[in-house]
Formats: structure tokens, sequence, C-alpha cells
């Protein structure tokens, strides 16, 4: 077979989308990160108009330079954009299609569609859908958009964002792109490589900062001129040129994590404004495409009439498929679950429907509720009915006129020998009346499915759901049928007769669909009963947990015969299980010089990114760190699960090797370019690494934290060397943040940094340290340091800087950052003095932190630790009663919480809290604190009671606690209650007076610093 | 037949040319002006390296917006862009493949290569081509590169530019771009015209100057930094966008006149540096493209023996047809007169030949050397050999062996008996020598025209000449080759007999082609004597003045059908006829509505831009002002002359109306949008029009011309009237500078500030005196005026500034507009002082004008009144004369010239001047000027000489009059004459001395402020 070119698959591209409807347009004149950038994607899929356009789209994506080195990541990429507006019901399948139309066939590959739910905030639009999958790798993105420019979409317009270079690479069977022909005999690297080296050596190093920043800010000027004078266009084009400018200027480390959100914001702002604008203008131009043969709404077919006459109504198997396209796999279980609570309790037993048994399954492509001996009508059930009172309904024991006419209106039929009291009357509701029970017959399944089965399905909830019909298909019903994924067919069967219904602009029947690498062929279903032979002769399994059975067996036997085990971690398996109908475990491999990088590297690249299983080998290896408990190493392999058979498997291994080898040499090119520096040498690049603009560079951050570390070790007891690794650590501890490998993968932020300091030979303390920053709790107290002097910068800044979370939005992860103060501290079991620490804080912040933001800072933290301790089961009262006291010390208001809840167990503590209680009430509005006098007693009880209490204050108490507190308290009860008994407080003589509100002052005044029990419920 | 549609065409192009083993490429993803600009052009085209590349480019230019009102005429258009390096010897004809694969069939239309000499300043790019014409609109760029970023091009590179907006509108012969299809039921105005709109809007409305300033300037940075660094691709980049902006800021009409070079200097200059680094870097990467197969030299064919063995060598007919490209129309005259002239003068006369008569004819595909007669040997000759002196050659007689040796040396054979000096001696160089006839023999033509025909074909010189071939096929004679257009055959026939020679890698032959609407057949004549008949059966005429004889009746009697008279002027006519074959007129019109147009603006589309011949009808209209000569009126009509027969006429005529109807109606665009205003509004923006960075904007150049002009009223000695007109034009001069129509068509200055002065009501004077600025020499006073005035400003500004013109570079036109000072005043007549005029000019400057730099101007404007005198015919040293003293009077200089003339030409001058010059050249070296004392005479000479002079003192004299002065001097030549033979002026007494000295002084003082008379050859 010839080799593919470039050339020849995007001609065939256009020829395939220009024959099936599509408007053929040209890239865009400035640079676009995606080809939904361009005009002819982003303006044109809002409004009520129809458009289908296909065209190429050079996409220049700045950070994914990699100077030419790496086989198929660069800064630019060749895309060919569909738009398919409305959906035309069967994208998915012209999709395939068009793979078809360029050579490949979909038996000798692997082609799936994962879960991706596309998002691009800097436009404020989403959708959902999948990136599709050509043996592991991404080959196209395929997109229901849900909302763009802010503006939801009506109708939905399905995206199809090919990766050409990807494909041809697939095609080739290449191990790069770069000696793939692009034509004419020239390969794609003659025409591009150089550029590559270039473009990235520009953007990476070249690009002036200053300049740049310049650039942005007159961009975003003109923006807003065009926006004043209408022009959307114009200002479309400003506003994409301010978005690859922003994009050099992260390539070039130049934006810092919060100025981020600043530049997002302008962006989101512009692109909603420039959407609204445009929207505004078609519907002045009355929507010039909106032609009458596309508004006409489709009308439903007429569904068939519901009772077959040749149906012998004895029960018979039911089956409901719902055929959809690709779901995601945590949607199949959830929607498993809901299937059948709902079909069970909503239908069957609403409907008094018997059976013999409910059985629900799920596939990527499939749910099936399948019931056995369903019998086809209802049971028939007894209503009662209550009528008039016996009064009213009997005079002299003889039924009245208002019993007939009772009796009438039910329809009800009785015999005049039962019309009497001792047959209709019964005890109701305290008095007597007429009561009959009335027989409803059951309903037939031919009528009651029809209506019911449309609620059944729209009643299913999703974490995201997705629109794909025109809201003019849905007779005013807009928004109305919304699914995880776009249903396809539906399939109900009761015995061989079809009950149709209507949904979704579908109609029931009895066909379903097969494998998609079979090219999801139709099927006849003859009968319920056939059902599952039939689905398991055409290859699919639809049972999640015989999927899972059949990837672990093949997963294990393929890692034996590498003398390796696999690790297979519950989820993973339970993932993968719900991306195939037919599992199909192989084996891949990778070069062994990949080992050499971070274990975390990649595990994260193989599991996360690729949804292989890793394998690796149990050894019995002594780390010379009692911190590292590493006992295992990988082996150069993983395991992937095909959708599929064994065709051409060869050609799916290759393709999944070749993916996993880009990928690792990716971050091989990362962790290697930064290996030329130590951590120490990135620190100061922190300085062109925005935190937020009043608060300064991430560098000032990292010295605030270094300083605040300092305040802190004292106030958290580290011994002497935990304060020198702690110190250590934060002097280093954003340094990762600027090394390539973060750069590109973030979520690695941290681990990198542990990882460099060990290949620095720092101590093994301080690289966990570093390691633990972003963990919810560090494990170590070096760890808990760093990170508390972090988390706590970053609240008193931020809150100063007047960027506190309001209502939802929390975009700085404040509330994670509270959270990531009081839970270690919990679990450490560490006593701290939150506001002591805060105010250290404070003082290093360069903008000013007053007192009154402090407070606010504080009661923002109690806020995140009353959650904590409420999400560990303790009650509210108990919790608010000891925060109202605690609340600047949260592992000692954890310890509290956790005494008082015991406390509060107790059988005895409804007579002790009010003995305490009735201290508190008396002295509670007191506003002086009188002095006890022991001379001034009179009463027998009240001396008793003083020397109660001075006994108890003689006891030794551990702050803070309860137990001690109560334990104190519970022996001075019985002279409380006689106290109360025999002495009246409120004397007259006011001395007297005094002197005894002096003494349940200080009874009262044992709680303070404990709690206040006055929060507790019964006080 | 079906509507084409954008996309199909562009499809088709894509095919066709990847067929033709182009590599398909993308649009470029930021603005360019044309797909010239894209990489894939601008670098591909640099160094050795073959590139064959198609692609589309919507190209980007502000200026052409229109609001898209016009049919035709778009800010953004789409080019199909393919580039063919090398040449592959066949370009023009896949060209026009391309254009039938798109549906164009050439029978029905009027294909036509219309010269264009490309060229791109600010790229520094140059070429040789054509516009493309079909049906009289441009559908194509087709050239043959040169240069590019100041590289000269080898191979050179043929780049063919398609416009595919004009050509669907020519496919489906429509009225206007927005109603035809771009593909899939949508029109282009559907994908477009609200775009155009908006566009429009922010180029011409709403881009900020200062914001699009400061990009550019930000562009530049980058650009520079990138080129420091060596990235070639990121730096073109920045240029790009460099030039987009200045676009948009000259689209505002920001840019001044002077500003403009400064940009161009800039961006010209970073483009160079770009093109240099890429040559260089593919240099050191050993230009990867360069592959074996396609550097191999092309070996030329072998040629046939020479001489046929067959021919009877009897004087035949000889034809020697050089086919070519299209060649520019003033190219075949110059070429047909070298040919004659070269071949009569170089081959025939020097060679001997004997014929009956030359001809030599020209059409735009072939240039025609025919000889009736030609006899093949050339005739025998005799060359006179100088052998030794006859002392050497003879001794006493006798031969000597030296004589012997000559004659063997020279192989002569001499019979004894003439061995004596009688016989062999004669007297040469003035010396007795031995003397021999030597006869040699005439060549054959088939030997001599393969080895000089090459050498006629190259020393054919042009204006502008092309490279084409790579020098690598031309075996070290790099740049050997230029032509006007490439040579494609070769034609030479004696009688029957081809004599093959080889040049520019072609073979001469005996094979022709066809007329280009007949796609150019090839057609075999057998013999000379055919040549004509054959040429005239395929439709082609060779005769450049048949063709005109056919075009002027055709014209006339067309033009008669509509009631009009044709206007034909002989220019027009001549470059017609050499623009086709076959001349065929044909009629075309327009809307009566467009005759509302300035005549100027119809006139100059239809005469200029389209080659059409106006037709006007003769009216006796009388009009209000004596200025307003117009006496005929234009009808709607024009004649248009194709190149071809009468097939398809109809859709050539609608084509043509098409392209002259968009070119009218984007004229009335303007001419609407000006005419809202009155010129005197427009004056204030002048404001924004930079005239040069030192000297201010427009409207301070306007406000220095009123001022100056107020100062040359009396100079140039104005009426009162003529200085009110010249006041009130002086005012408005430049306002029209800022009209839309001026700024579109920048050839119409003056000439719209005319019509738009007349339209406000203006004096018919000041509105003549406006449109006359630019004219070489103004016919009105008023006009003279402001022109001067204007000419004088720039001059010493200019000056002032440092632009002087240098070597062969004059950009600001200084040359012109010191012509433009001396000219008319001249032809007027006017005494004028410009030194003083110069002075006031000067000190209106807002830079210091020294006088250094006044005398500077002075001197240049001198040099140019100089060349003008000489122009006129009159002799360098009788200017010289002139000059040297009366160079600040122009009118009275060339007066003087004039009379000096006369004299010179004199019969007794040779008696006049010397008498003269005795007295003039004995007194120049004194340093005194003596006093003369009639008293101190001694000799009768010199008191008749003193009393000659002194006579001649009372004659009354107009300053500066030549004559005059001779009529004074001619009297006392007879005294001069008898003073220097009688007296002896260096008398020993000093004070004879003197004062015979100071007699001398009197008379050759008599020249004074007339001329310096030493200056005469002569004297």
């Amino acid at each position: 077979m010839p080799k593919s070119s470039l050339q020849t698959i995007i001609l065939q591209l256009q020829e395939f989308w220009a024959a099936h409807g599509c408007l053929i347009g040209q890239p865009y004149y400035t640079q676009v990160g995606a080809g939904t950038m361009n005009p002819a994607t982003f303006l044109r899929v809002l409004g009520p108009e129809p458009w289908n356009v296909g065209y190429v789209e050079p996409s220049i994506r700045p950070d994914d330079g990699r100077y030419g080195e790496n086989p198929n990541r660069f800064q630019q990429h060749t895309q060919f954009q569909v738009i398919l507006k409305p959906d035309p019901g069967n994208p998915v399948e012209l999709y395939l299609q068009s793979l078809e139309a360029v050579g490949i066939n979909p038996r000798q590959h692997d082609i799936r569609l994962v879960e991706d739910n596309w998002e691009q905030p800097a436009i404020s639009a989403w959708g959902l859908g999948w990136e599709i999958w050509l043996d592991g790798q991404e080959i196209t993105q395929f997109t229901y958009f849900q909302q763009v420019g802010g503006q939801s979409l009506d109708p939905v317009a399905v995206e199809i964002t090919y990766g050409l270079e990807r494909i041809l690479i697939a095609l080739n069977n290449a191990a790069s792109i770069w000696d793939e022909p692009w034509g004419a005999d020239v390969t794609y690297g003659e025409v591009r490589r150089h550029d590559e080296f270039e473009q990235s050596k520009y953007y990476f190093e070249t690009a002036n900062v200053t300049r740049l920043r310049q650039m942005y800010d007159l961009y975003k000027a003109e923006a807003e001129a065009c926006l004043a004078q209408g022009l959307v266009v114009p200002a479309h084009d400003y506003v994409l040129k301010c978005s690859h400018t922003f994009n050099v200027l992260d390539t070039r480390g130049a934006i810092g994590v919060t100025e981020r959100q600043a530049f997002f914001g302008q962006m989101r702002d512009l692109a909603r404004r420039v959407a609204e604008t445009w929207l505004e203008q078609r519907k002045e131009q009355e929507y010039p495409l909106l032609k009458e043969s596309q508004t006409s709404k489709v009308k439903g077919q007429a569904v068939a009439a519901n009772r077959p006459s040749t149906f012998d109504f004895q029960p018979a198997d039911f089956v409901l498929e719902l055929g959809v396209e690709e779901l995601p796999a945590k949607d199949i279980d959830t929607a498993i679950e809901q299937l059948k609570l709902f079909f069970e309790q909503n239908i069957l037993k609403v409907y008094h429907l018997k059976y013999k048994d409910v059985k629900v399954f799920g596939t990527p492509r499939r749910l099936v509720v399948y019931v056995n001996d369903l019998d086809p009508i209802g049971e028939t059930t007894f209503v009662e009915k209550k009528g008039p009172p016996e009064s009213a309904a009997f005079k002299d024991g003889k039924p009245t006129q208002a019993l007939f006419g009772w009796i009438k209106s039910q329809g009800l039929v009785i015999p005049d020998k039962f019309l009497t009291p001792e047959d209709l009357v019964q005890e109701r509701d305290g008095g007597r009346y007429v009561v009959r029970q009335k027989e409803v017959p059951g309903s037939s399944v031919f009528e009651l499915f029809p209506k019911i089965l449309p609620f059944l399905i729209r009643d299913i909830k999703f974490d995201k759901s997705m629109r794909w019909l025109p809201s003019s298909r849905l007779a005013g019903n807009a928004n109305g049928v919304t699914f995880s994924r776009p249903l396809r067919w539906l399939v109900t069967l009761l015995g061989a007769s079809v009950i149709p219904f209507e949904y979704a602009g579908l109609t029931a029947g009895r066909t379903t669909r097969g494998l998609r690498p079979y090219n999801s062929p139709e099927i006849e279903i003859p009968a319920a009963d056939k059902y599952f032979e039939i689905i398991k002769k055409n290859g699919i399994v639809l049972d999640v947990e015989e999927r899972k059975a059949l990837i672990e067996v093949g997963v294990r036997e393929l890692a034996a015969a590498v003398n390796g085990e696999a690790i297979l971690p519950p989820e993973l398996l339970a993932e993968v299980a719900n991306l195939v109908e037919k599992p199909m475990p192989l084996l891949g491999g990778f070069e062994k010089e990949f080992l050499a990088l971070p274990e975390d590297v990649l595990i994260s690249v193989m599991m996360k990114h690729q949804r292989y299983f890793p394998i690796e080998r149990q050894t019995l290896k002594v780390t010379d760190s009692t911190l590292d408990v590493q006992r295992s190493t990988l082996l150069p392999y993983f395991v992937v699960v095909r959708n599929g058979d064994s065709e051409g498997l060869d050609l799916v291994r290759q393709g999944n090797e070749h993916v996993v080898r880009a990928r690792f040499a990716d971050a091989n090119f990362f962790v290697r370019e930064d290996l030329k520096y130590k951590l120490e040498d990135f620190r100061p690049r922190l300085g062109t690494l925005m935190f937020q603009k009043k608060l300064g560079s991430m560098l000032d951050k990292n010295e605030r934290i270094e300083k605040l570390t300092e305040a802190l070790v004292p106030m958290l007891g580290l011994e002497a060397d935990e304060a020198v690794f702690a110190r250590r650590a934060a002097h280093l501890l954003k340094a990762d943040l600027v090394s390539k490998m973060v750069v590109e993968m973030t979520s690695l932020q941290g681990v990198m940094g542990r990882e460099y300091a060990r290949r620095d030979g720092e101590a093994p303390a301080v690289a966990e340290a570093i390691g633990e920053q972003y963990q919810p709790v560090p494990q170590t107290r070096p760890g808990l340091a760093v990170a508390l002097a972090d988390r706590l910068d970053s609240l008193a800044g931020l809150f100063a800087a007047g960027l506190a979370p309001s209502g939802t939005k929390d975009p700085f992860g404040l509330r994670r950052a509270a959270i990531g103060v009081v839970q270690p501290l919990i679990e450490h079991g560490i006593n701290s003095d939150l506001r002591r620490a805060l105010k250290s804080a404070a003082a290093l912040e360069p903008v000013p932190v007053t007192d009154q933001v402090q407070a606010q800072v504080l009661e923002f933290i109690t806020g995140r630790l009353r959650v904590v301790l409420m999400d560990m089961g303790f009650k509210h009262d108990v919790v608010d009663a000891i925060l109202a006291v605690q609340s600047d010390n949260p592992a000692g208001a954890a310890r509290a919480v956790r005494q008082l809840t015991v406390w509060v167990a107790r059988p005895d503590w409804n007579t002790l809290l009010p003995g305490y209680a009735r201290c508190v009430r008396i002295t509670r509005d007191q506003k002086e604190k009188f002095a006890v006098k022991s001379e001034a007693f009179i009463e027998a009880a009240e001396k008793r009671l003083f020397a109660a209490v001075e006994k108890a204050k003689k006891r030794e108490r551990v702050p803070g606690s309860v137990d001690d507190f109560l334990n104190a308290f519970v022996p001075m009860l019985p002279a409380v209650n006689e106290f109360f008994d025999k002495v009246l407080v409120m004397a007259e003589a006011r001395s007297v007076q005094e002197n005894r509100l002096g003494l349940l002052q200080r009874i009262a005044s044992l709680a303070d610093g404990i709690a206040d029990l006055s929060k507790l419920e019964g006080f």
C-alpha cells in the first residue's frame, strides 16, 4: 500500500465532507490554538441557523513546542475541523466513515471514544464528548457543544477536530512524523521541522515578556474599541490575538497562578460580549441562513398500535435497551443503579406488575433492563374509599340518601343486603365513617410503558448531562431531553412483541446495534428471551463483572508472561471495563531507558493518561532512607485493553507503543532539561512567575513561606533536626514550579520537587517535605510546617488583596487551603495558635492585612474546621460548643469535641448538663464578676457548694480538656442541686446575692477555654 | 451547466496542481496582503533548492475594503498561489490547462497576458510577468521572480497567483460575487459580506492610530530580537505583522508621503535580513531539498549536422522566428528595431551575405526576421596584409629570407615574377612596406549562423530583462541568458532546411506555435517561403501596421454604430496592436449614470487601466468659463480588442462590461463619499498626513505654500485678480490628498482637487490652478505660482532635512521638482530671482535652512536647468557660458542662451570671439580693478579704443541681453585689434600699464551679468 501523505488526507477529508454537505472553509488568518477559535466555528455555532463546515486549521500552541525533537508533539499541528449543526443524528458514524475514507479500517485498529468533557474557559465554552483514540493515540476531539461564549447553544453543534499528524503517523505505522510525506516527494520534516526548532526557541527563550504584555494590552484595547462600535469580527480577531499572546507569555513562564485568572477573566468577558453582539446582529438580520427546509420540524413517526392483537398476555421476558453513543465509564455505573431502582420502585412496584427477577446491565453503548417473566397485566388492587360519617349515612340503621349519593358517585355496586352499618362503617381518623374497598384492575404494559418509559429515561441523572436535539424538534420542550451522551436507538420487547414508545426523537423497536469495530451493524431481536444469546453472539459482553473478570485474568496472564505482576487498582479495572464492550487485553512494551524517569511520571502517564495497566516486579530492594518504601520496580511493559477481537492486534500494539513512547520521550525531554540544573537553580526564576499582582511573584511568596516557617517551628514544637529540614524545604519549596516537567504536567508539582531534591542529594526529609506540600495532610512534621506556612500565606494575602471566596466562587482554592490548615493539625494532634500564626503571616505580606481582615480569615478557617469536624461524624451542637471557644487550635478542638461527644452520650448527661446550665443561666446576664467571700455564705447548702468548688479548683486540668472540666464538675453536682433547692440566690441583701452569684460564676467559668455548653441541645 | 462554487474551484485547483507535482500547503496564520508573503513563497523561492507548491491564501488588503458594497473589491480576497521552481519550461501552458480544469474554455473567452512588472518594495522583491486577463478582468498575476528579499533568485521561481473571486464571477457570468455559491448551498455573501462591512469600518474608521503605531514598533523590535538570535521564521512572522499594521495605518490615512519611505525602508531592511539569514541556514543545512535528480544538468540535445547534404546552396528565403511568452507592447517595437539593425549590420554586412531584402516583424508571441533570397555562402573578400619594410624585404632588388618567411607565415602564394618591389611595395603609414591583398572565401550560413545567432539574440536589450533559466543549466554562464520574457521555441529555416542552433536551452527547428486561444498548437513550417502563408492561415497577423489598421477600422465602425467617435490616441492604438496576434474589436457599454463621474476618472479607467477605446460625441457645448474647453461628451460605450476570433464574443463582452462597471462603481463610491464634504472640509485632515517627520504634516506644508505663494506674487508679477486666485488655490492646494478618490487612485491628485473645487463653486481659475499643480508646466499664472511655491518648499525643506538626492536615488522626486521650477519659468518667460525666492522658502521651514544648504539647492536647480537647456538643443558651452552668470533667472538664461547661440553661429564669430577674448585673457589674472585715466593714454591706437569703449558704454542695454552686449562690442572690434597690434600693454611704466589694463578691463566687463564667454569653445 502506498504511504499516505498529509495532503492526500486533507484532500480526502475535504472531498468527504463536501460530499456530505459541508461548506469547505479555510484556516484563519491569525494564530489560533484550535479550529474552534476560527469564527467559522466560534461565531457560527451560535444561534438557530444551520451551519455545516469543514476546514483545515494549523493550530498554534506555543507550550507544545519541543524544538522538533518529539515525534508527535509540536507547537504547530494541523487540525481538520468539522462543524455539524444541528446534529445530523449519526455524527459518530459519519466520522467513522470519514476515517475509512482516509484509509483507516476499523477492524485493523482499536478506535475508542474516551470521555472528554471539553472546556475552554478563555472563551467561556464547554461541551461533552470524547477524545477519539486510535490504538491509544488521541486522533480526534469529538464534542457536542453545549455553550460557547457564555451562550447556550440551540441547536447544539457537533464539533469534530481531527489531528492530522497523528492520523498520518497511524496510517503509515510510523515512529515519528518527521519522515512521513507531506506531498510531492517532500517530507513533513522538510517542510516543518526547522520551523519547529525556531518557533520553540522563540516561544521558550526569545519572546520579550515586556513587549508581549504591551501587545496584549493593545489588543485588548482594540477589541474593546471594536465592541463599542458593534464590530464583532474585528473584535473577535483581537480576542484571538490576546489569546495567542497570553499563550506565549504563559510559555515564557511569565504568568503567575493567580494572574492567570485575571487574564482568563478578561478574555472570557470579551468572548462573551463578542458572542452576544454576534447573536444580536444575526437576530436583526433575521437569521439569513435559517431556511425553511432546515427549520421544519421533523415529525415523529406514527407509533404503531399499542396492543398487539396476537399477544396472549401470558407472562414473558421483557427487555428494554437504550442505545447510546459511548457513555463515560462512571456514568454507566450510575445509570445502572438508577435504572434498577426506578424500574423496580417506580414502575414494577407502583403498577403492581408481577415478575420473577430484574437485572440491569450497562456497556458504553447500551443500558439494558431485563425482567424475567413479567406479567403484562398489573395485579388488581383495592383502594379504600372513605364515605360520609355514620351519622349521615344511616338514619336509624337505614341507609340515607347521602349514602346512596356517595355510592353512586364512586361508581360502587353494593348489594342491598350489605347496606348496613355493620358491613360498611369502620373507625377512621377518630370517628366512624362509611368505608369501602374499591377494586382497581391492573394496567397493561402495552398501555402503560409508552407513557411511563419516557419518564424513566428522563429521570436518570448524571454529573454532567448534555443536550443534542434542537429545541425546535422538541415542540416547546426546550432543554427537555438531556442525557450523558446522545441516545441513538431504543429497544423494548415483551416476548416477541415490540412495545413502541417515543423519546428524544426515537421510536422504540426491535433493532439493536453491534460492536463499533464491526461498524455497529443493525441486529434484529426476534424476542426478548433471545436477547442475551444474540448479544453474546455479536461479541458483546453485557455484564460489567464479566468484563472485569475477563480483563483481570487477561492482564495477569500477560504480566506473568514477562515475569511481572500487573498493577491492577480496582478503580482502573472498573474504568477500563466500562470503556469496552468486548475486552481484549494485549501486551505492549517500551524502551528500558525510559525506566530512568521518575516512577510517578511513568505510572501517571500509563494509568492516568492511557488507562494501561503497568507491570512491576516485586523486589526486596533495601533503601537507605526509611522514608523510601519502594519495594518493587517497574518493568518496561504495560497491558492495554482493546475493544474488539484479535484481528490486526499487532498494528494496535504498535500504535499504543508509539503513543507511550512519545509521551515518555516528552517527559524525558523535560526531565533531562531540568536535570541540567539543581533545584536550587530554579529558585531565582520564580521571580518571573507572578503569584498575584498585589502579592508579588512566586519568589516573593517562597521567601514569605521561609520566614513564616521559621515562626511556625516553635509553635508546632518541631525538634531541632526537623526544624533544619523544614527550613531547607521551605527554601526550595516552590522551585519546581518553573521546571519544565511541572510547567508541562502541573499535577506533578511537588512530586518533581521531591524527585529533583533527592537527585540533588538533599536530605530525604527535605525531599519528602517538598513532596508533601500539596497533599491534604503531610505525613512528616517538616512537611506540615511548610504546608501550613504556604496555606496561611495564601489565606492572609489573598483575603487582604480582596480575593476572598464568594458564593460558589473560589478561584484560588482558599477553602481547600483552610481545610489544609486545620486537617493536618488535627491529624497530627499538634496544638496551635492560629491567631498568632496568622498574625505572623499577616506581618509578612506586601499589602496591609488589617485586624479586621485577620478576623475574617480566622472566621473563614473556623467555618472549614466546623465542616471538617462534622464530616468526622460529630454533632453540630457539640462542634459549635467547642468551636465557640477553641477554634484557634484545631487539634485541641478536635480532642475536645471527641471528649464532649462521649459525655453527651452518657446516661447521666441529662442531669449533668441541667445542673451546670442552671449555674450558667442565672449568672449569664451579670455584667460584673463578683468576688466570693467565704465568710459571707450563710446557708449550709451554699457553704457545701463553695467547698465543692474549692476542691474542684484544686484538680489539675489539661488546658482545653473537656474531660478534666467535667470530671471536676461531676463531683459538685449534688451540691449544685442542693444549692438551687435550698438557697435563694437573689437574696434581698445585695452582698449576699452578689456572693452567691460570684460562687455560681466560678462554677460557670470552669468551662472557660473549654466549651460554650450553652450551644448544646438540652441546655 | 451547474454554477461553479468557490470551494469546487479550490478543490479543482488543489487536485490539478497536486497531480502536477505540487505540494499542497495552507494559508498562513497571520494576516498577509498576498500569498507571496507566506514563507512557503517568500522563503522557499530563495536559494538553489527546487520547490513546487500550491495553496489558498485569503489575502488582506485593508484599503480595498468597500463595506461589502462593491461587486468585486474587498479587503479580503481569496488567492490560490502556485510556485514552480525551477521554471518547468511550460508554466503558461500549465496555467492555461488549470483554467480549463476549473471550467474556463479559452475559445469562449478572451484570455490575455498583459505586461506587469511586479514589484513589492516592502520586501525588496521584483519580477517580470503579466496580469492575466479574462475578458478584461485581471484574474491572475503571473510572475517570474527575479529578486526577493533583496536576493537574486537562481533558479528563478514562477509565481502564479489566482484571484478566485474573479474567476468565480467569470465562470458564472455573474454581476457580483455576493450571490455566487461558496459551497453547500451557502453563498459567498452569506459567508463574507457582513465581515466585509465590519472590517471596512474597522480599517477606515475605528482602528486606533496611536495603538497601531505602538504595535508596529513592538513587532519591529521583536523581529529584530529574533534576527539577533538567528530565528528567521519568527522574525518573518513579525515582519508580516509590521506590514499588515502599516497597511492598516495607511488605510486610516495616517501615513505621510515621506514617512511612507521610512516605513518601507525599515520593512525592506528586515525582509532582506530575513532572506539572508534563511539562505545562510539552508546553506549550512546543505540544501536538504537539493536532490540529485533535480540538480543534474539538462543536457542540450545534440545539434544535427550543420550542413545538410541535400542543400543546393542556391539563394533561398530565410526565416528566423523567436517564440516567446507574451512580450510587453513596447518591447516588441524595440526588439524589432534591434533585430533589423543587428541582423543587417552585424550579420549580413559583416559576413558579406548577399540578399534581396530583410523584413522584421513582431507580435506578442513571436519576433521574426525574414530575408528574401539569401545567398547561403558569403562573398569572397580581400584582406590587406602588411609585411616587412622594403629595406628588409629586398636587398638590392632581390627578395630576402625575411620576405620569404613572411609570405610563408601568411600562407600566401606569390609567383616569382611578382617578387619585386614594384609589385609588392607600397607606401603605408609614412613608410614603404610589402603589402599584399589576401583573398578570404565567404562562410556558409550553415556554419556561421549556429555560432552567430545566439549572439544576435543575446545582444537584444530591453528596459527590463529577466532571467528564467537556472544558472545550473547554463554551464557556468549564470545570468547569461536574459530576455524580455522567456524564449520558448526557435525556428530557423533556409529554404526547406533547418539551420539548427542552440540558445537558452532550446534548439532551433521548424516547429512554431499557433494562437493562444487555440491552445498554441504546434505547427510545422515545411520551408521558409511557406512561412507567411502558414502564419496567416493560422490566424496570426504578423505585421503591426496591419494589426493597427484592422483595429482602427474596427474601432471606428463600432463607434459609429452608436453615433459616436472613438478616442483613438496613437500611443494606445500602438499598444493595443501589440497586445494581440489576431485583433477582434468589440463594443461594450456601461450604465449611463456613471457618466456623472469626472471624465478624467472615466477615461483614466478605460484607457489606462483597461486599454479600451472610449467613445465620445462631438458637441458644441458652450461653457461659462474660458478655461473650460470641453467640446465633446463621453458616451457610455467603449471598444475592447480581443485576441482571437468571434467565438463566444458575448461572454467576452459581458465580462469586460462587468469589469468596467465594477471599476466605475468603485470610483463612484469614492466620489460620492467625497462629495459629502466641501474641498475646504478636507483641509484640516491634512494634519493627519505626515509629509516628513522633520517637516511636519501636509497641513504644515500647505500652510507654508500659502505663505510662499504670497511672497512669489510680486516676484512673478501677478495681476491683482491672479493674485486672488493664486492665494485661494494655495489655500486649498493639497486638500484633495485626503479625499477617498485620491487615496485610492493617487494619479488623480490635483485632478480631483480641480473637480471638487469646481463642484464647490470655486472660481474656475482657482480650480484650474489646483489641477495644474502637478503638471510639469502649469498653463495659468496662478497655477504657476502655487506650483513653484510647492516645489521650492520641497526643495528647501528636504535638502535641509538631509534628504537631497544621491546617486541614482531620488525618492522624493526632487529632480522633477527642480525641473518643475525652471521649465515653467522658461516657458512663461517670467524673469525671477530664484535666490531670493529660495530664501523666502527657507525662512518658512521648521528646520534651519543654512546659507550653505540654500547654495546647494541653487546649484542643484542650476544643474537641472543646464539639462533642460541642453535638451532644448543648445550647445553645452553656450549653456555653460550663460549659466555661469544668469542661473538664478531661468527665463532670462534661456533667452540669453538662445541669443548667444545665434551669435556663435555667425560667420564672423571666429573674429569676434578672439577679439573679445584677448581683452579678457590679459586682464583675467589681475586682482585689482584699475582706474582709467583718459589723459594717461599715449598711443593713438589706445586712444581710439578708449573712444570706442566710451561710445559703447553709452548704448542702452536690456539686463542679461547677449544681443545688446555683443552689439555693443562689435563696433569696437577694429579698435581692439589695432590696439593689440600696435600697443604694448605691459609697458614698463607702471602707470601706463595699469591704465591700459583698466581699459581692457572695461571691455571685458561688458559681459558682466550676461555670460562668461571664456566657457565657449574657441575662447
